[in-house]
């Protein structure tokens, strides 16, 4: 802890400085970080899918995520915009400052060993913010590459590496930047129940958290919807990273009259997944990333059962040497126990519905909130489900799969799923400090409110 | 309890309802709630000030600034805008909606028995909630009031009551809210003890908080600051409620160039502040709110004194039959452990300063964050002092006080004043839930990030 | 011209007086505005009625428009926000802020006689600026009702009444306000003929034009359409207002399988019509403005007649005391002169096609660009419809009539509709001047784009 | 002609193509071209400097502008938002959509040949259009030379190269521009005279026109100025670019106070100029432009003294191959008809005043407004001076030059200027049609201000 103590006090040091520097001038810095990856991108992909298992073109894609971010952020460099707001008082001029905390918190999980980061530490440096990162344990390959690519870029302009500093570790760490006073904001991808406890450590000393934790999302197919399409998309949302997506597709709500159809389907598509090395062109199912991974598959696999849920397709683990298994499809009840769980692994649950409400009842009945998505080409239905009355996720799609979010938008979702937003829209206020800031330039006191004191 | 069980489940059914109204309809419905609390202002105005001690044009200007919400909100229904953001893939729309979150929770203090709620409840009634009021349990009177003040204007409407449901009980009701499931958002104004307790008690269920705790907040007076201006500045923001305000200027840092004299008007203008019936005319100083506010005044001066402080005026309770106290202006040191907590009641810590540097770090040396104040004239001072390294609060002012809002503006604070932002600018997304939305129209499945799977 | 030159002369005055108000002040005034007219609401109402010819319903909806705009003018007068961007360089502030302009020319036209005053003035108002405005020569009446409304608000509370000017006269009055240099914006709704020469007047002396000019507004019935709900639009669209406002429905677009059945429905419904006295309960077709008005209608018939097209209903005048005609359709090829223009009356072009490509190039084959509808429920419509290939209209309707607009939205049209916009969305900006502002509060002066001189 | 009409044919097939691109596609071909420009920086920036006259710092900072523009560019492509604005009707959904132009025009001028398209083409393309350019005549390497780094970016994309289409002519291309229906916005930068002609003729079409147009900056020195700093402001304004810019300053109003020491210092600064080869390393002044340049150089020295002027420094055109001026100080008054006029060259005129706002008003007391400085340290003068009864101009600084402006804010002026703006702040919207879309999804017809027909 001494290392977590001797980087964090330079990170500290940093943010002095950093937050000096105009905003474009750090959109600059974040720029050269974009072009630093993208000269990397097909060997940091390659990186991603040997350390934590997912597929190659998922790796190359999660690099060029990262990728996308420092572009934007650039753009963003120019247009954290404050406010200049009508005062009541004359003489007066009303304005919303936004300055930078200081130092970040980011702690990030094995499924996406990068690109997390890459939302977070490009917004908070565009931001003025240092970060400190601590990446996952298992993928500690990827945390010092991308560590070293920053560092070289901070180091050709003349600028302290410790702007962006991070370990390897594990809980002690996380526990660490969540009690230190000197991180005013937290974010953290990871469990509901250890985001939780990271919420309430920081709240003990007024802290901000940014939280995405698990989710539980369900896509529901309307008896017009394409079928093709949202077979297909079924397909990329469930088994695609091997089921460890935050916005993996865990239930499948099918409308009574298309069930049979979607389902037969689906489970011809699931024999043909071809499973194996995920570097491999045509792989589409890689590894489980840990032995821990294959053993909660095998105890969820067990409970499902134990829970009346009768296994469709898949449902074993695949004897070899890597962490492998069935892609696996469940038919069970909505009220099961398990399907209220997040199983980190390539199953889903199947049921069957009648009337849309049902569905979305059904789709709003977990404790997470983050994806969901509808199959349906009904204007009266797409607006009703985007609506006060519909999903009460963060993401809430139509006729694409759960997962596969684009930049531009917040990413993120609610109740046990944590609240916060990352990424595009206006994620980045949540990296600032908020201030409103009123001027008497003249040499009267009036009051707010029209108030007559004295 | 069983009250509270039926007004609520009166209320979480009346959601279901009132979200469907439109925006704009329900801006009426505020409009009106608006014109009622207008012709009342005098006698509602008039019940504040009896009810919670302070002077007649703060009661009145109270009500007035719910009045001023209502004429904000009815606008801000037609302004709760979405965004559709430019999608990388074809044939897809990706929109950014806002959704009511269906009951919110307003906990109020004693020290603005209503403009607090008008805050609340102006902006999640338009943005489509049903609010659950509990009011302090000393200003039962003016909770009563306003309720129906808002039953009239729904019945008339043919709108349930529920949507406005109101309690004023004690902590027992604030503890069925902070738990209750059916709350998505708690919004808390009080000190920063309770509020952390509040606070704890929703994340554990994934609600969200919005809080509105202690400040401790100061005046800078530099050394080429408008002096008559200051004066009459600090003694409103000291002496004002009584010194109840969350923004009630708490310590006050005097360049050494001004220290004496600053400090030679301040007291002579204590010593003529009009102590009495704050329905008086002319009266600046009403009594302390309760028997327990004027105890915690006398401790507070014990702790003073024995933490090397040296009262300058003031110092004493008024023998009388309320609870007034003595305005009260003290020299000490800004080390002294009293310093960094939240005296409710007119007193005053001064400390003497030599550069701006060692002013910015006075004034962001306490737990809270809510406002500050600084007196100077020169341009370079004013943009440090609302800059990155300057004030670290949520409020930053300039030659004005430290209390006296506007709406149009965010109001709260960071640190332990717990990071919520009522009234103005983009608070309303407090009360809305935001979900990225992506509709895919056509008939192909493009990927985010170009991925290729299957 | 004496009286312009006085009026005018005053109004400037006045305008350094006023653009001196906090805005949210203003506000207040047009609150005030707001409440004086809901109270004369049905008196007012009755008199446009009257005076321009329309039915008591929508002489009253006129009327409540404005009373809608002052509400969200109110709400809007603390939200001109200006904005602060990051500089580039250390030490310098970055801002834009939005000024009032001085003096807003508002010329409004016969046939909403006071709406289009209170889109332009409730805002132009809030902005900072002064108004002057010249109504319909034909409508007087209700020119002198408003002016008495504004200025017993204004009087009351000891503003000049010059901060309101109106004028009842002819051209001669339109052409001072153009050619005038103290009104840096002029407001004109009209004929595309006549605002180009607005234009062109204003433009010479570099002032600014805000254009509402003519519509030739189109509604497409798809083949899966609401038949019974497109008729019903249809109605209100083309017959509405005895086809005199700009958003009249003149062109109607039936898919070649349902053509018969629609037209059919139609034709069946305008036999229904109870044309008479627009204050009498039922009455859907009141007259037309003036006898002008109605030998420009029998003109356009026999225009129409003369390049082919078949009058399937109505074409005729009525013979009676007031300005009577029937509601007509008319089959015709959307290449026939007559079609490209705007004949003032309720006359609608019916038309036949097959693909959505060959509506739409129909559609966006005329001069002017307003308003457009299409009725359909299929999903890829509708957004092909929304977007870059779609209706090239600045109103872009589906489901519902091309009439009828929301405040909340910017209201105009493209091409020779002329550009402006007003009402909702960021309307306001046009009634400021916009200036960027940057501020070195440093002692240094770095240079944009790094240069480096001397 | 014939070569326009084949280009522009060319160049709006491929605006069909180009508008179906992805905003963020789009964005990624400006980040390719933003590239390829970083690579040759410093050989386009000797160009610049080779063929228009600028010294080689200027010239290379003309081509960073267009890099930093694409890399803003790129940012934007995410965030060309719409709105979703809350409708008064249930089951209605209100929007508003930015869609593509189609093709912009964009004439520019020789004083910034590349820079001023960069701000124009980096802008129109992510927001969907193609465009057409006509550089000036006197500068037609550079023209050729940016569109061959287009050229190679779009043809690695396999993207038709009339995206991007540039012509080298003179006056009949711009007339044809001008007169082109197929281009819905013209965008000029020149002097207030062509431009009018090219409004006039652009307007009789009902296109739009963005105006760039002549200034007639001021810098304003108070009592309390820096003068070192004020000094050297008016250097890098009066004599950068050889006064050759819009933005460059042409008067300069001192305080009485002042006068004299400004002066002083000015005439000794202005001695040590160093005037020559523009390649040359310490050279602050080139040539002017064309022998044209250099002639009405010489009659505005003529008209100058004339009318009073008083040469304080310079005057005379330098005897040598080139078009070399010298930098040249004038005292005269602020009546005089040449101090309203622009005179493109380093030619400054001096005036006296003694209050601030006596200065106020001969800075407005031009035709043109674009620009304006003041230097003060004063609060109370700071914010009376970007307020409503300050400067009249687009870009109004503080304690900097009048030019020199960053990307990130909107760029233009107002009057003779002719108020358009570029670059920064909402400046896209110019280059995108706005519709508000209004989509029912319900099967209901109500209808706003709740009329009641039918």
């Amino acid at each position: 802890m001494q290392d977590y103590e001797d980087g964090m006090r330079a990170c500290f040091d940093a943010s002095k400085i950093w937050m000096q520097v105009p905003a474009p001038k750090r959109g600059e810095i974040v720029r050269q970080i974009g072009e630093a990856l993208r000269n990397k991108l097909q060997h940091l992909g390659r990186l991603v899918s040997l350390e934590m298992g997912k597929i190659l073109p998922e790796g190359i894609g999660e690099v060029q995520e990262i990728v996308d971010m420092c572009d934007y952020a650039v753009g963003l460099s120019r247009q954290l915009n404050g406010s200049i707001i009508p005062s009541e008082r004359p003489n007066h001029m009303m304005m919303e400052m936004w300055n930078p905390l200081g130092v970040v918190g980011v702690i990030t999980a094995f499924n996406f060993p990068c690109a997390v980061l890459g939302w977070n530490a490009c917004i908070a440096l565009v931001c003025g913010n240092c970060v400190v990162w601590k990446g996952a344990p298992t993928t500690p390959l990827i945390t010092v590459a991308m560590t070293e690519v920053v560092a070289g870029v901070l180091e050709k302009n003349n600028l302290p590496g410790a702007i962006f500093t991070s370990f390897c570790g594990g809980a002690e760490i996380g526990q660490a930047i969540a009690r230190d006073t000197r991180i005013p904001l937290v974010s953290f991808t990871g469990s509901s129940k250890v985001g939780l406890m990271v919420q309430q450590t920081v709240s003990e000393r007024f802290g901000k958290c940014l939280l995405e934790l698990s989710g539980n999302n369900a896509i529901i197919v309307m008896d017009d919807a394409d079928i093709q399409l949202a077979v297909r998309s079924i397909l990329f949302a469930a088994v695609g990273t091997a089921g460890q997506r935050c916005t993996t597709c865990r239930r499948l709500l099918l409308h009574e009259t298309v069930y049979q159809t979607v389902l037969d389907q689906l489970v011809g598509v699931y024999k043909q997944v071809k499973i194996g090395d995920p570097l491999e062109k045509g792989t589409l199912l890689g590894p489980l990333h840990t032995t821990v991974s294959k053993e909660n598959f095998v105890k969820g696999i067990q409970a499902i059962k134990s829970q009346g849920g009768k296994i469709l397709a898949g449902g074993s683990v695949i004897e070899s040497e890597g962490n492998f298994v069935q892609p696996t499809i469940v038919e069970i009840s909505s009220d099961a126990p398990v399907v209220k769980e997040e199983l980190f692994g390539p199953v889903l649950y199947v049921m069957k519905f009648q009337t849309l409400k049902e569905a979305i009842e059904i789709n709003n009945s977990v404790p997470q909130g983050l994806s969901s998505s509808i199959f349906t080409r009904k204007p009266e239905i797409i607006f009703k489900w985007i609506g006060p009355h519909g999903s009460d996720c963060g993401i809430v799609n139509v006729n694409i799969p759960t997962n596969g979010a684009e930049i531009g938008g917040a990413f993120g979702g609610e109740k046990a799923t944590g609240g916060g937003r990352e990424a595009g829209s206006d994620s980045w206020k949540q990296y600032m400090r908020r201030s409103t800031c009123t001027i008497n330039y003249g040499s009267e006191l009036p009051l707010a409110q029209g108030i007559n004191f004295g």
